[in-house]
């Protein structure tokens, strides 16, 4: 079985260092991890932007499964590019996993940045923007998307020291696939 | 046709109202919008979360096209929830559309909140992770997933004075999805 890993990892300073770590932990329980970065791409090309997606998108058409690296990512939530890569393979019916390396609660995280205040029964930041507040630890449709499509989000009880090399709940969400 | 009508809009203080301007936009086109905030839940429930996650796939399951209000929201790039849909949809294989009412690139947006330098030819944020730098508005596979499930990104040449309540761009996406 194939799956499809998602995250900002691609983002990190040893970012092909961590997939490979990802797709080792996957080859162990028999699974087939697939990296974005693996995908050859010429970088210097005007077309590299679009080369990266229609790698991404290939290499999620071929996956079996998906698991997303959902650790809050240059913001109170998770990384945009991957959350549109666990919603993508939602709608194509396959089978979704996710983690956070962070357990804290989303409202808590956009407290760390605006002024959340009280106002008609419902919590609104600095820009009187309505702050979802269901206990949740990002936005819901990922929360139950996870839950609907696949499982519950993996989150560890207390954050790792290294929220962006420790693969604890990563490996709990390759057991889950490993289970399918 | 049907259009499910994605958005942090359902957050702004006046939510109900711009829905409503959205749906009655459609309906000039010939087209019914759908609202999220047309499903009727019962907020005081526990399952409330889980209800408006099941009331707005099933409203996506239901609708022909996306558009999806993509403007940066609590951080550098697009609402999550939003994203997620959008990737929910083109996932389906459905004719996507979206709209960002702020002009300015993902990398500007990133510098106003952290420090970018260069290393090694691309750039890192504070935290030494990369930025994105291929002169998009957002992360790739949003801009991407819209040209190639549906229409580019439309966005305004100048921020309009107010981000959340002009639909100038999202009326450029009802036009788009009335042309199919």
């Amino acid at each position: 079985m194939k799956i499809y890993l998602a995250g900002p990892d691609v983002f990190l300073p040893d970012a092909v260092a961590i997939g490979r770590r990802k797709v080792d932990i996957c080859a162990r329980r028999g699974l087939i991890g697939l990296y974005p970065l693996d995908n050859i791409i010429d970088l210097a090309a005007d077309s590299a932007s679009l080369q990266i997606f229609r790698g991404n998108e290939t290499m999620m058409n071929e996956a079996d499964a998906i698991i997303a690296n959902l650790t809050p990512f240059r913001g109170p939530g998770a990384d945009a590019g991957t959350v549109y890569e666990l919603g993508y393979m939602a709608g194509r019916g396959k089978p979704c996993f996710g983690y956070s390396n962070d357990p804290t609660l989303y409202v808590d995280r956009v407290r760390e940045r605006s002024q959340v205040t009280s106002q008609d029964g419902h919590l609104v930041d600095g820009d009187g923007l309505t702050v979802e507040n269901f206990g949740h630890t990002d936005n819901l449709m990922m929360i139950h998307g996870l839950e609907l499509h696949g499982a519950p989000l993996v989150v560890p009880h207390r954050a790792p020291d290294d929220l962006w090399h420790d693969l604890t709940s990563f490996e709990a969400c390759v057991r889950l696939a490993a289970a399918l």
